[in-house]
């Protein structure tokens, strides 16, 4: 978002979580918490926050708004699941997010895509 | 969110708008009505909002957290390119609301990657 930014604009990183606790996927200020001190590692500024717990025992959903981009997550906790993503663009670093975020939810398997957003071409698929 | 979730969980869809022009891209109350609209169209439940204009000229940043997981865009008007996101599960339609962004913003070229999120598997690279 700076005149001067170089391709690509940012990197957006999906990370899947399976096998993590139930217990750590449905309490809303831990995971809130978990989000702050990711963008903190990754080095981003926080411009505003939103999460919602869908009830005792159910899922949360909750973003980070930063003036690097975001960071989101959505919980399953009766598969064990999380769904992360982590868009940034400048100087911050995502993948210090994803790396916080991973362990300290413990996961027992996690997939992360790397994808590259405002690099100049259309290599993705258009439709 | 449900416990009678099927696989995927939820679909995540990256859309890529490159020769927006300008005053759109910097139009705060816009962009906000235009993900709204998004989000209606899709059938979702807007939960909250957040959106923040650099200034003057310059990109915005938003997002709306959905009870189906959340919309996000950011703007580089200086690039004419918007990086938007779409992750919606249950019985959401991302896809009407792909559609509507990259129709309202009349992209010149646009791409898009649907990420299937919450497979139960590991296909993607691990890191």
């Amino acid at each position: 978002m700076s005149p001067a930014s170089t391709l690509p604009l940012g990197m957006h990183v999906l990370l899947d979580l399976h096998g993590v606790s139930g217990a750590m996927l449905t309490d809303c200020p831990l995971i809130e918490q978990l989000l702050l001190d990711a963008a903190a590692a990754a080095g981003a500024r926080v411009l505003g926050s939103r999460f919602h717990p869908f009830g005792p025992e159910l899922g949360i959903t909750g973003v980070l708004l930063l003036a690097e981009s975001h960071i989101s997550i959505h919980t399953w906790p009766e598969h064990g699941y999380a769904a992360v993503d982590v868009f940034m663009c400048g100087d911050a670093r995502p993948m210090a997010a994803i790396a916080l975020i991973r362990d300290r939810l413990g996961a027992v398997r996690s997939s992360v895509r790397k994808c590259p957003r405002g690099t100049g071409d259309a290599a993705d698929s258009n439709v």
